[in-house]
């Protein structure tokens, strides 16, 4: 499937002073939504493809329309959607919601590099087969 | 003048097991620019802002683009632009850059809400009035 | 029971340059046990403790001794005991171990204060009365 | 001399939805006076110490007492004082002032490691001798 999904608990140390999260902690979670999705959509753990390959995902651009303030114990729903996959890049969106609203919605571009000189390479076939293969099943 | 100006020395907080800046961390830096431009340049502290007039700016939408990576030790030029101001909103934009190098741009809108009910409401005269001049003189 | 458990797996937004786990974040790992204590252990939500009953437990103490580093993908498990409960304070202690090795170890202080002025105030009478019971469950 | 001062500003990042610092955050702010105090103190950036000179130097136990609570734009003058230099150990404390008041206090010891292979090493010549002639100059 093109999509992923996982759930994110505001906890205290998200929150502001104005008792609303505060925006920069969201990036750690959307962070933690492509680093579970590897780790559980492409079963490639982060810690091995730092580690064992050699490799980094950094995100390139990123988006975020932020629609309604999120608060403590709110569980949000993290919605992944693979949007296009490129020679070296990958562009997909998230979308957090609570029950029925809508908090955040943020589309990302991220980039295949490898650690040692941080310059884009193509995706690895494995890592791009299994990809397109979520893409397509999407579709049908 | 439209534009503030401030420094940002890239500390081992804010990198991540690749030795560049994690990008969530960018996003404190960029909320810290914005809170800066408020104490020192619109007389404005955080603390007053939220505390005493019980104001908040929430960030409702952010496009960024990352050029290149940041690593321990750089020290970043944040320069931040006023672009358009709103009933109740602002439009700017940071770009950090270090040395010649640009490491991202961003575009940011803020809301000016009340802490009572996290609505929007129109700045203040204080405020605006400030904002307005400062814009005035860039472009004289 | 003296005892609550919970785990978290290391992500990339915990580990610094060095690969391994940056300390801070382990104190946010801390304060989420307790939190999550609160939660399901006691079943009083942090959103209810600070909104809606007006309290807080800041940390006065905690001591902390680092014994082995953690990684990308560690699965800690977080074991907390409740050592002491005072007028208006609780010594706990949490260790962190992945498989058989101690990973660290922290004590810790916690007080209870009313938010509106920040000062110690005695525990709720519902929620000493629970942590008591909790406590003598552990004894027999 | 041993003694080593530097000045933080508590910012918005740092503050929890009871307004105070979130004490995760003085972590952030402790490891930061370190970092300081080796560029500016020892002249050895940490990008030297960790990159170049392929070092680490991890905290092994760090103990805290939080006097009082921290608010958004408070200064904080955080003071270290070098106290006992081991084969390849460090300890020091570190107290956290804002005006007359103390924030916090905190002991901490300091394991200097290779990166390579994460154990204890002896401090290197050049640094064993810089910290020894700090020390020194404070007893006379």
């Amino acid at each position: 499937m093109a999509h992923f999904q996982c759930q994110q608990k505001v906890q205290f140390q998200h929150c502001d002073p104005a008792g609303i999260v505060f925006y920069p902690r969201y990036f750690e979670m959307i962070n933690s939504v492509v680093e579970n999705w590897f780790d559980e959509g492409l079963n490639i753990p982060f810690s091995i493809l730092h580690m064992e390959r050699g490799s980094a995902i950094p995100t390139a651009t990123i988006n975020t329309q932020f629609k309604a303030p999120s608060r403590l114990d709110d569980r949000l729903d993290m919605a992944m959607t693979l949007l296009k996959l490129g020679g070296a890049s990958l562009d997909l969106e998230i979308e957090a919601t609570c029950g029925s609203e809508t908090r955040f919605h943020c589309a990302l571009t991220l980039v295949h590099v490898k650690m040692v000189d941080g310059r884009p390479k193509a995706w690895p076939e494995d890592i791009r087969s299994m990809i397109e293969h979520l893409m397509k099943e999407t579709r049908s």
